[in-house]
């Protein structure tokens, strides 16, 4: 589909044209998903309820990409173009925007249009929305992404996409254009299926290493020494590698600038909730997701909503 | 003090003689851990409270390696040798041998000798047989290994090692020709504390990765294709990357193997156990670690204790 | 409005007659209400999807009172009557039958039907059903019970209702033509909410007497004398008192006959998720009722589904 | 032994004196148990670590009771009266004082002194204990408490025995001038063994009855409402109908007061903590008594430490 569009559309920038998206949801990470798009030669229709989003995005990205960048107003507008061949949706949650409704992106749109749902949302609601997108003869992928906002920076995130064949196959070249990987974990919803079970492993891994960190300096073990010994065991974890929750073990990690930036409480405490609406729902037992799921739910009520989740080390360890 | 002893002690191999050991319990890791001592050139003597295994170990290592593998009667036989320097304990929990007794090892021992305990035991009790092996002028220092059989016959095993200065450094030539790595955790009683605390983490890693490869499979996920997604994405970890519990994800692991061998349900329970002792003694809170201890025992009780610990998976994915 | 209903229709039984009632769902619990509200003057129009269901209740209500329960083999049927004033729906879960549809009870039902749904369902469900009702000028109270198949039979249920003012003084003859008790707990869903939060309180305090009865086992007290100190102690509750999960100690309760009867695993556990999607919704922390949704998960896995859920103590100390 | 100790001691007031007893650990329930020992009539003999603590525990008795109660300086002191039968002991922990050690009480005690230990302790030190006693030609029971500073005032408690049948019925009269029931729950370490089975069960049931009291106000519930109902439910249970942990429902009660007063945090802490070395050295499942326990630290290290362990609720509903 991209390809035909590339066709009959007035080419811009001779060698690079890819075609038009739609981009709604301009936020931390979204912002820069936009601009590289279009970097890559796509031109963007970008929407976000806050319009100075927009501003700030087409600033940032300087005089001569801002031209590949355009301004809209309404949802309306975002699918007023020809040439639109996508949209792709980067919301907090599972984005209303795409549901059935007659004022909502997908009844508006025209057909073929493909959505790329790049929310970390409900596995069920991305079922509900492809169906309905189906009955309205346009496509829908979800692709919910990893590597947080240096990734969608530096265009190395991962993607992990489900849907058919034919609207991944569609999807992968705008993916490519704002990550490094993109895997295909299978029909609709298994997107998101990946992400949330990454990330309860991911929630999980960081409470123990917490645990670990907290316990191991009571029995009057070094923090650094610790970290060392776990991470050439079989207690090695990417929470103890790359993002060990001890002030000062790494340089440049949450936990070592006052759990400022990084990845919130909040949003691993929603991420969680998801995972045990999808355990619920298949009645899978996840005693550690679901207890995780507590305790950030503990830490949101205890002043650290929006700290890095990694601050889970900070309240296991403060002095009575 | 191993030096020392060399060159007042008659030299059998010439070239490589290194002195006498005491090595007590020779079960599946502490018999490949004293043929290793055998093998770098120590004269090992044997004792374990089954006679015949002594016999099998001796057997298993050759014709000529058995000569420098005597076997003993006693504790009390295992000390009569003038050029005994060092005795080292593998038992399946905190050696009674070493308490405080009038028949205990440390009680019938020339002053000066070395102990070092390979158990993963008590980090407390450690600190006791510390402060007795002190008042009768020998020296203890506590040395968990990692790594399992396969590394305990490779000579591969990774030590964490807590005691003074002194007597770490004295230990660390035989730790060397039973392991690769010998880290120095601190005082008496954090190698234990390094270990448990690993094996913590461990535990929590391996009940966190079955759970979402059990819920990825509700949600119609490929074990494979999840497995290789968290291997690149922030929920990677050991238990995922090297010792995947879902059978045929990967070759050559218990999990492929019906769960047999490995590291079994009973001694992670144990070694969780050690953990929560540790962290009600110092008041620190470990809610998953606490969590997984309640499951590994729950299993135990489930006709799983003998499995290896990856069998969580088998037990949480287990139809109705 | 029932009065007023009385005073239109035609009078079968004299002094008793108190209107028509439709009633959805005939099982261990519904078949005994349905009788109830016959025995006291209620027409009761039948319908289950298992038509032979009707058969049986009318059989075992006997002559006379099976001409005040009436067969019918639709929906559509149920409502076909002027004098139908109400309508309870009593099922395994949130009854799609209400749910906004051309084909469900409240499209076909004529204006001021009042629904009155006794199944323990979501309360958000509730609240769209509520709202639908509403704007198709309906009302809708909901009315989950409590006491189980014995206080259906003999007409001592208890009902916790949420809805407006009036909608619930018009339920409240039909409901204590079926109950004893009848909570008015405030609006719309907080029927729902009491019940969830009893079943979640229930299952929590069932599992933690069935540790203590364990723990206390292994610690060598009887189980006669360590609940007889629970029981004038503060760690008395219904589960220990009245329903003593640990055989032999009560009679007639589900543990002593082999934990057949009673309220099931299952049942248990779709309640349990029911209250932690309301507390996810809400953000409200409950570790406690997620770990023991979590637990009653595992027996459902381990073929405890259809055991009473007492059945946890035969789980936690089964031998090894 | 008590009967014959009277029939030889000088009769100091005629028709009411009971003997002579050792009274160590005059806290918050230890000076009221003495003051009624010497109320019914015993000479009790008076130690604490903090000598003013005597002085006020007989102040407070006043001038004709405090001649019954006699302030000594040291334990040697404690024991030297040819009259003394039997020696109570009430401690924060398990009592050193009992230890073995030379300058401990039973090393220093007569033969066939009565041991009577009030302290919520670990059941296996009570055995270690017993038998050293017993190697002494002393007794020894357990008896802990239960009721709180009112019921210690009031001469009201109940107390839990462990022992055999000779030394229980001695220690009967002397438990009975302080309580109100005495439960002999079988040989030595039973009493402490009920003592904290109800514990944990009380501790899980507060933070049940917690969780619901806070899910129900998220849902719209008065709590007021939602207690009654559960009050008259299967969701029962003391800490919800006499010690309701929601301010206002209940007058008097600490959650009226601030959480001030009553049982504290990090004492229930230390009992759970008991529950799980129990529970770990019997190999037998707690798991909601052993998540309860790391909730409670985790209130410890919150700043909860000294409020009443019905704080939970203040802990779990806290506004974010």
């Amino acid at each position: 589909m991209l390809r035909f569009v590339v066709s009959i559309c007035p080419i811009h920038f001779q060698s690079t044209y890819n075609g038009v998206v739609g981009f709604v949801g301009l936020g931390n990470m979204g912002g820069h998903m936009a601009t590289n798009l279009a970097q890559r030669g796509f031109d963007v229709r970008l929407f976000d309820k806050f319009p100075n989003r927009v501003d700030q995005v087409r600033k940032e990205a300087g005089v001569e990409l801002s031209t590949r960048l355009i301004k809209v107003n309404s949802l309306k507008e975002l699918l007023d173009d020809d040439c639109l061949s996508a949209v792709i949706t980067m919301l907090p949650s599972s984005p209303q925007v795409l549901e059935s409704s007659d004022s909502g992106l997908i009844a508006m749109a025209r057909k073929n249009t493909l959505f790329i749902d790049c929310t970390t949302g409900d596995p069920k609601i991305a079922e509900e929305v492809h169906a309905y997108a189906f009955s309205r003869r346009c496509a829908f992928v979800d692709a919910p992404v990893s590597g947080g906002v240096p990734a969608a920076q530096q265009a190395t995130l991962t993607f992990m996409v489900g849907g058919s064949a034919e609207p991944v196959s569609q999807a992968t070249p705008l993916l490519q254009a704002m990550g490094k990987q993109v895997f295909h974990c299978g029909p609709v919803g298994t997107g998101l299926a990946a992400k949330i079970c990454n990330n309860m492993l991911l929630a999980v891994s960081m409470i123990a290493v917490s645990e670990v960190m907290c316990l191991g300096g009571h029995l009057g073990l070094d923090p650094h020494v610790l970290s060392k010994i776990i991470n050439c065991s079989s207690g090695r974890c990417w929470s103890s590698e790359v993002y060990n929750p001890v002030p000062g073990v790494l340089p440049n990690v949450p936990s070592s600038k006052g759990y400022v930036g990084g990845f919130g409480v909040a949003l691993m405490t929603k991420d969680l909730g998801l995972a045990q609406q999808a355990s619920t729902m298949t009645g899978c037992p996840t005693p550690l997701g679901s207890a995780a799921h507590q305790l950030y739910r503990i830490l949101c009520q205890s002043g650290y909503a929006q700290k890095d989740f990694s601050s889970i080390y900070q309240f296991l360890s403060k002095s009575s």
